[in-house]
């Protein structure tokens, strides 16, 4: 397994090195039908408008509206709750749960995530441009596609799986209705004790189908996030760092420390091997 | 000159090595008067709201108002022009300017930056907690303290600056009155090619003061994202930096790529030597 | 032609004698592209939240986002130029165009709206529930069915048109598809030196064709807006009224006084004769 | 007691006849804390964007955020609850509070006011400019200044109560700190059955002190809107009113259909005899 290094100061990191797992974020992106309208962007303050003002040197800049899940986006602990509880046994309460967020399992609680990063390229192993609607990733299919991809998922990795549904990105229809995860999948990567995991769609999990064993639809949000405290990032760009082969990495991602809240727009990264 | 290395999978990362410099962001934390009112976060949904409804499993989510340029936060470079001018020659007009943003120098131009930091610890070396506010860092400043912390500044580097002005963060009239760059510190910078600066300030620049040569206020705005396409990061956290004296390090800051927008909130990490 | 009273002391109004012409507002209602996403509520601040710390009261409170121009609203004169130049030869420039609005012909100019109406029942008069995509209503069709309806539009007056459009208000794609005004019939009410118009459609004007002779599309915008001085309302609930043939009645409007804006939200009313 | 009649089509009505209430939206004025930012525009759609690709026109708007109870606005029932239950019995539980608002008492279900309308000018009765910060208008007080001015209270009508509050609200701080309704008045209002009130401060009551026998600050928020259905608006301007001395007139008040929020920013005007 190819170990990957970052080290200064000796040379700038070639910025092939880089992958960056962000979409770019306009109007009219793909949001999940709670989180409508998802994102806008006005500019207001223009460089016309105070020119000659302050000698040759002018400003302009906007404002920003978004949902907390709108875009690339990694979710907090707080977004889900088991029984109204929080993970680690916090109750969902006045005290906890405010007009202002949470008072505990915010996202500004998540750490700056610096950490081994590994691809599951799913589409790739079963041999699609991108899983059909509603599939459901399996916990076997996980485990087939790593022992090709020869890589063990290990405590502390962050793990990203490739359904290939960021390839309809422009049709927010076609990629709602996407594939993911089924629950025994998000059961194999909790059973490993990753840090986080995340996928080039919506929700991780496929949306809509309810769990018969759980009894609750999207499964692994409940298991990942309130009862296991591991994190997850949606809307991956994944296809560039499939088509390159690079399934171990450095995977970092830095969560805004927006207080409260259930979650942050991210633009995560992945170094590979020089 | 240490080494910093990041290497996988050689084991976790001891998050002692991490450096959170993002300021949390809060209702109320100080704002630039052009960028008021700066941030607001409001929680809509709760788990209470449907709990019942999907087995034990509940959602809670809300809503961000903010300007690109609240809390930490990254310029691009369309955010200042000389003479109507964006850096590279690119000419301020309606088929860059629009009502959503430019179209070219938006903050979704700027790369994820993995580059070498270093960190000028002014405050320390001026023997202040806090440099008294209006007070102009100057070339020769920048170059004592880094001769005096043993660091080269060097082409591709990101500088960071702390002038100790964090520790007025709670206090927004204060914060704003604060010290800063003298123009002649961001030709300092600029002159050693560096890819980013940053401050524990508002504005890099000191705030007011018109430069005499430059005729503008903001003349590191003009020199640095103008002129030399020079990314500048405000509000940054630095006193836990310069506390452990670590002056070098891998600094790492992904801006969110909100296409068109001239700044981005970010929470940039220094990642320091073993 | 009746007289429409208002009168106090006199007793109470019938509440019969109020027609209500706004359209709740709700997400997803339809909205112009230029104006996306239109409208957003969230509650917040939930009785809940703070109860049992003051007494048997708590409160609740949200936010609401939205553009000027979304649901039934006004336009006010600024929202339109012609050869960028306001109503009364002001011109768009910086001195009147700013990131915070115009500060002239913003809608805080617009007075109280106390008037008397006129209500055109076009589709009525075409024998349709709605006019057809794309139906562009003449001067000479307003006339003859004036005629037929028995009124005469003053100067001083309110002219409501009604399309029969509203019947698809739950539709976002057939109501922006609906019909509209011919600029002949633009023409036609600025003959008239009426103070203001309405339909029960997205833009008065049929959204999409240019007209030949004014060479730009909306040509009731250009006319209406920056040539005659004339208000423009849209999306109004007219159904109600048509119903009950009340075709002249005491028609109430109080834009909301956002300094700057191009519109403002509404809820006019119509009183009718006893 | 005059006659206030408004009638057509008899001619225009003189806009001396008609005073505007409301006071000009812009950034910066005063909110209660609850409520901040309170609100903002930003212009982003310029004329200059799309000049020349559309014959002469050209259109310009923006984007409004506010919360429902910022500037001159109206509360509605569901803004206020009596040991967690809204006037008329309706509890407040997940079938009636929800992420996007209520699903009853919500500012919707308010019809258009045209109602009498009468004004009480407490300011001019007790000799003040305006009354003391604090200063708590007592029902003996309401009485003594209706018998002063001549007019009667009675059901159905919409009670002004004029502190000469208005005078400070370039002021925040101070416009906070103003007068208001002691708990006394809201009972003496409400037991003549009038259909709203109003005044020239921000919550009516005076902020702060906590009502004995309720056990609640901002008694009449409790009375009037949890236990009476009585609407209150907020931050009106009432001094010129007041200055032409019309005690008696037409009072109009159309809030805005925000389906299942918690109050609607208003212009309320009152249309005074000839």
């Amino acid at each position: 397994m190819p170990k990957i290094t970052v080290e200064w100061p000796a040379g700038q990191l070639d910025p092939r090195r880089v992958f960056d797992l962000e979409q770019p974020r306009i109007e009219g992106m793909p949001i999940h039908p709670s989180h409508r309208p998802g994102y806008l962007y006005a500019l207001h303050r223009r460089h016309n408008d105070t020119y000659g003002q302050d000698g040759p040197r002018s400003s302009a800049s906007g404002m920003i509206v978004c949902m907390e899940h709108s875009g690339t986006h990694i979710d907090a602990l707080c977004h889900q709750a088991g029984d109204l509880t929080l993970f680690g046994d916090v109750p969902v309460d006045a005290a906890t749960q405010t007009s202002k967020g949470f008072t505990q399992r915010g996202v500004e609680e998540i750490p700056p995530i610096v950490a081994p990063g590994v691809l599951l390229d799913m589409a790739g192993h079963l041999g699609a441009d991108a899983l059909e609607p509603g599939y459901a990733v399996t916990a076997a299919e996980l485990q087939d596609c790593s022992t090709r991809q020869r890589v063990t998922v290990e405590a502390g990795d962050v793990v990203l799986v490739r359904t290939g549904n960021e390839r309809h990105w422009g049709d927010t229809e076609r990629y709602l209705a996407g594939s993911g995860m089924a629950a025994d999948a998000s059961r194999w990567v909790a059973d490993r004790g990753v840090l986080a995991v995340g996928a080039d769609n919506m929700a991780w999990d496929v949306i809509g189908p309810r769990d018969p064993e759980l009894g609750c639809t999207l499964p692994g949000h409940l298991l990942l996030l309130a009862r296991h405290g591991i994190y997850i990032i949606e809307n991956l760009r994944l296809a560039e760092l499939a088509a390159a082969r690079q399934y171990r990495f450095l995977f970092i991602c830095t969560p805004l420390k927006f207080v409260g809240a259930t979650g942050s727009p991210v633009r995560p990264i992945a170094v590979v091997p020089e």
